[in-house]
């Protein structure tokens, strides 16, 4: 009796310690529900709510007009209410994907509270979901060996800074002593340290392809691109500051020059090898704009170069010596060429034209790439299928 | 010209990212505001919302009548909407803390939409903000080195499994050869292996301590105690699957049979001193359950150990050996005494009396410990407390 009332009171204090974290009450239904035709349900239990819509990647974009022209809004799509006061909506089935949605109530944002999974994106938090099946497997953790994922502080000279990175090394990693090949991969504006392996899944991208013998293994390092953070918010000296929707100072040709002191770090304190045929970058939108000038920048440092939705051209005002003689240093990048240099848009990008600028002035050098066309726009969809294309293409046969 | 539209067309790519996310529109209000006197306002954005309430640990606990006697549930307080229609609350002056919190708008569980530093705690999400000064410091991230944290995957031969844990190495592990005691830092139910790193701020803790002495630079390996989960939440093969409030199976003798495989795995892949006197294991609730009965099972494996708010006996119905023998083996464990054996407590505990037992057994056989008693009950505060002053009394002298 003694022992049934200590388990009786175990198991209330786990829901105890969870209330004292206020959390008594949450919702009992499930949202969302993915069913099998790939159709999902989202519910929402406000039986005092006079609206409630849902708006995410999931649903067709609406074309939205704005002083710089249309842009591609997400759809939004009214829940109704049943007997029970829960408010319900169920899509259309699906493409395989992740995807993200919140709902808005009484004209208020607010997260799905029945969906613990939620990622952050800087200054803003979304619920995601996963739709299984073809390319969108890759985003899934599958029973196969995992990497590590490592939060890292390294010292930058440059910036006079201590900044936070994230860094996968592969599996079986921990135990050898084999040398790794390296890849630097970086986020776009509005991201951070965390955006690659959290919204881009290129944790489970790197453990699956390497899994099925489609990637060699390799470390990948993702940095945060605006130089005057030490790393994402929440998790620097500024504490639970909230992260402001400025722009950062970034693209200004700061986080190109301090780019050696990543790579000096890396390459000191992880079994890499350490040359220009074992080490790759690319980006996403800013991320890709700055894989473009760092590579150009340092020529004897990156064989292979990638450049996902990229920014081309540095912003008006932006004085720095790295952006000085684009010419020049492309000459010299290809001179002795990356062994892949590669270009991935969508059609529907705002950046499109700047990109089909910057390859006509390649075809008009000569210089090789390769190029990527794929649907839709400057969307996290695009950049996950431009990782799990790019990946498997870095350090064959060498 | 061309590029002033393209900084533009940049510039509103960084929100229209956001905005493909589901995430326009979000509220530009402040909340929580944390004022100098340390009082702090929480505000909501809600005009259409006919009540909203905000309940959390840092307002003062409400007797709860349930079935098993009476229990402390967090308070609630009213917020009162102001002309512009935003409804706000200023709580009195705090105590320095990292505090959780939850809005109740017209009955319904909704996060702040204006705080985007939420933690997850299994199958619940609560806003956190941190009141500095006093111990609460030593929850900051502070201008200090910083150690990595790691998400690591270990395989289990007992278990049959690969699981994932989370692993604090030092600053300055990566580049040296120096070898390091390891301290393992056990989870409640309700828990999991980013408990620890996460609500209980173990990784700035750490660092601090470090930082400022009062701590020998040490190994901390955080595991997941629901032994039929491979990981937290959404980190597995089960996707995204909702989390269970149904308790786990645990506390039925196979996480600690299973332990062995961790530390195994810990010496193999890390440089350790593989020894009891540089191993020490500590936990909260069932955590500080599990390091009872291991520490007890294999009495040459810890020289540390801590049991923060212990659970003490087995359920009832749990059939293990482990279980069988309390009194030969912790005859076995104290006749090579632990050099610390640390039970801390809170006054309010709901395990008060099952630890009071406890000590006088272990008095009545003149097994030596060491108690500390604290204010209030089963609660986040207490196991940050109890982390900062048991880890400076590790592996010291040695």
């Amino acid at each position: 009796m003694k022992k049934l009332l200590l388990l009786l009171l175990i198991m209330f204090a786990a829901l105890g310690c969870r209330a004292q974290q206020a959390l008594w009450g949450a919702p009992q239904i499930v949202s969302p529900e993915v069913h099998s035709d790939n159709s999902v349900t989202f519910r929402l239990n406000a039986p005092g709510a006079g609206k409630v819509q849902v708006t995410g990647d999931f649903l067709p974009t609406m074309q939205k007009d704005t002083p710089y022209g249309k842009f591609d809004a997400p759809g939004v799509a009214d829940l109704v209410k049943n007997a029970e006061g829960v408010w319900e909506f169920t899509s259309d089935a699906l493409q395989p994907e992740l995807y993200s949605y919140t709902f808005i109530v009484d004209g208020m944002k607010m997260p799905d509270p029945s969906n613990v999974f939620q990622i952050r994106d800087t200054a803003t938090i979304t619920n995601v979901f996963l739709v299984g099946g073809d390319y969108a497997d890759y985003y899934k953790v599958n029973d196969v060996p995992h990497g590590t994922v490592s939060k890292v502080w390294y010292d930058s000279p440059t910036l006079g800074m201590v900044r936070r990175m994230t860094i996968y090394t592969p599996p079986g990693y921990e135990k050898g002593d084999r040398r790794y090949p390296v890849f630097y991969l970086l986020h776009g504006m509005g991201g951070d340290e965390n955006a690659w392996s959290e919204l881009g899944r290129a944790t489970q991208i790197l453990d699956n392809l390497i899994a099925r013998g489609e990637a060699e293994p390799m470390i990948v390092v993702m940095t945060n691109g605006n130089v005057d953070m030490e790393g994402a918010p929440g998790e620097t000296s500024l504490g639970f500051t909230p992260p402001t929707t400025q722009l950062p100072k970034t693209m200004d040709g700061t986080f190109e020059r301090h780019f050696p002191d990543v790579v000096r770090y890396v390459d000191s304190n992880y079994r890499t090898i350490a040359d220009k045929e074992h080490r790759a970058i690319a980006g996403l939108s800013m991320g890709g704009f700055h894989s473009l000038h760092i590579s150009k920048e340092y020529p004897d440092m990156f064989d292979y170069v990638g450049l996902f939705s990229a920014a081309i051209l540095p912003r008006e005002g932006a004085v720095s010596p790295i952006y000085d003689n684009l010419d020049g240093k492309l000459a010299a990048q290809f001179a002795d060429a990356p062994r892949l240099y590669w270009i991935a848009i969508g059609e529907k990008d705002f950046l499109y034209d700047a990109n089909k600028d910057y390859r006509k002035m390649l075809d008009d050098k000569g210089y090789r790439y390769v190029y990527r066309e794929s649907p839709d726009g400057h969307i996290w969809k695009n950049w996950r299928i431009y990782l799990t294309e790019f990946v498997p293409q870095l350090f064959k046969n060498q």
